[in-house]
């Protein structure tokens, strides 16, 4: 297991406008602020370098595997000067003439180390009231992501891909110490499932858990309201560090030891019935 | 989908003594007294006719297929008598000179619709501190127990079972509507994950969850301090009735049409990724 000391944690709960250079300026300070007070691991909010808004996403849309993107290239440029590991958070990607909802992970070497593109996208339809897919806009990723790095093996999710259990089960599996969810939930949503869906994934996976949301706008004429509270979930489901729902980075620790500890008191592994229901890799059964 | 109208359902949060006919005798009562109110399905919490002490536990078991079940034949009698469905909790069960952790399922002709054995026992090993394992008195159960009843479809899990997300994964894939949780946490666990557990089980699986618990005594001089807090929790994660720790019977009303409101709204299931991990009911799947 890397890193053994425990090391600190920074999620940046960044305020977003349509302003794309001023967003990534905003967010370079704020990595390097974090950086600067000792944080080896800095998470960012889903969709954070323009508004969470269907109609404008791809005129904001970048060609990361192409290298043309520059919020890609100053997580890059931020990580390789202060020597961390950033959980980019996600932006609009284009690629091959499709629109993902794209997290980058980038090493303290500047490199992408994993891109994980968002599995589930969110999709509600309550006739009469709210209709709303982001499949109109986007297309769903094919692959779960877990990517070891210097503050350990983290799996990615973003926003919705909290939703369903069983991908974190199956970051569980792979060996993940960390989840790392960039999230955008709204007021409703935000309100009744943000505190249970992280606390619920540490909890029943003995693992750590991040979540990153931008911060809330009162003042937006959007639709789109965000929920903030980006937290640290601890592997018994303690919160470690939480926001409230402003402009804030919220600082955590992260002691991996935890987790050992955990597992060891509570083997829910060992005790699971894998003889009655069991959880399948598809990927990792059809390829070994 | 049977009893298509809103029901009643009640959660005897039962005192739990040392004195079996006392247990027995106020359980019958308490269980009289919620269908005088209306209500057709009745829970009782996980071992309500004796104490939660292993080391007696042996004392108090009953044969059931046998026939020599006071507790259970008490359930009979008044399932009948009052026309309802009882998840009668749990109590000793002696089988083959093994001791199980047994919930009976009554119907309203009094028969045993389902019996359901524990399938994962409570272990913590926290060295210098505490040391407890269920295994060391009960056999675990080998079957997952889903029953159709009047009332609907209902999965059953004891205490610890509710910890493991696959299970009511599980019984979601076999079309439960309500999964009832006879439990027993104790002080800790209950602060840290009673809430959270519930609610997840049910947000996750969109269906309803209830839990029943003893009630709580301040003054008990065994190690064992019953949380209390039974709850009944809405396919959304809303809590729709919960007792505080004390002697009580909570009244919650259940509307299985919720279940599939939710379902057309936030289709969780067809938003799932089964091409990149699904859950296998082995039982099923190999007897197909």
């Amino acid at each position: 297991m890397p890193q053994a000391a425990p090391y600190k944690i920074a999620l940046c709960q960044l305020p977003v406008t349509a302003d794309k250079h001023g967003n990534i300026a905003r967010a370079r300070a704020r990595i390097d602020a974090a950086a600067a007070t000792g944080a080896k691991l800095v998470v960012l909010p889903e969709i954070w370098n323009c508004p969470y808004a269907m109609e404008t996403m791809r005129s904001y849309a970048e060609d990361i595997d192409g290298g043309r993107s520059p919020s890609v290239s100053m997580l890059s440029e931020v990580a390789a000067a202060r020597k961390i590991t950033i959980v980019g958070g996600s932006v609009p990607e284009m690629a091959s003439g499709q629109l993902f909802n794209t997290c980058c992970v980038v090493g303290p070497d500047g490199e992408i180390k994993a891109k994980h593109r968002k599995l589930h996208l969110f999709g509600i339809d309550i006739p009469g009231d709210i209709t709303f897919r982001e499949s109109d806009t986007f297309t769903a990723g094919q692959e779960p992501t877990v990517v070891d790095t210097d503050v350990g093996r983290i799996g990615i999710g973003i926003c919705h891909d909290i939703r369903f259990p069983e991908l974190a089960m199956l970051y569980r599996s792979r060996g993940a110490h960390l989840i790392c969810y960039p999230s955008a939930f709204n007021m409703s949503t935000g309100q009744l499932l943000w505190d249970l869906m992280q606390k619920s994934r540490a909890v029943d996976n003995q693992l750590f858990v991040a979540t990153c949301s931008p911060a809330r706008d009162p003042n937006s004429q959007s639709d789109f309201v965000a929920w903030g509270n980006s937290s640290l979930i601890g592997p018994f489901g303690e919160v470690l560090a939480a926001a409230g729902h402003e402009d804030a980075t919220v600082i955590g620790e992260i002691d991996l030891s935890l987790i050992e500890a955990v597992r060891e008191s509570l083997p829910l592994e060992t005790q699971g019935r894998g003889d009655l229901c069991r959880l399948v890799d598809v990927q990792r059964e059809c390829s070994s």
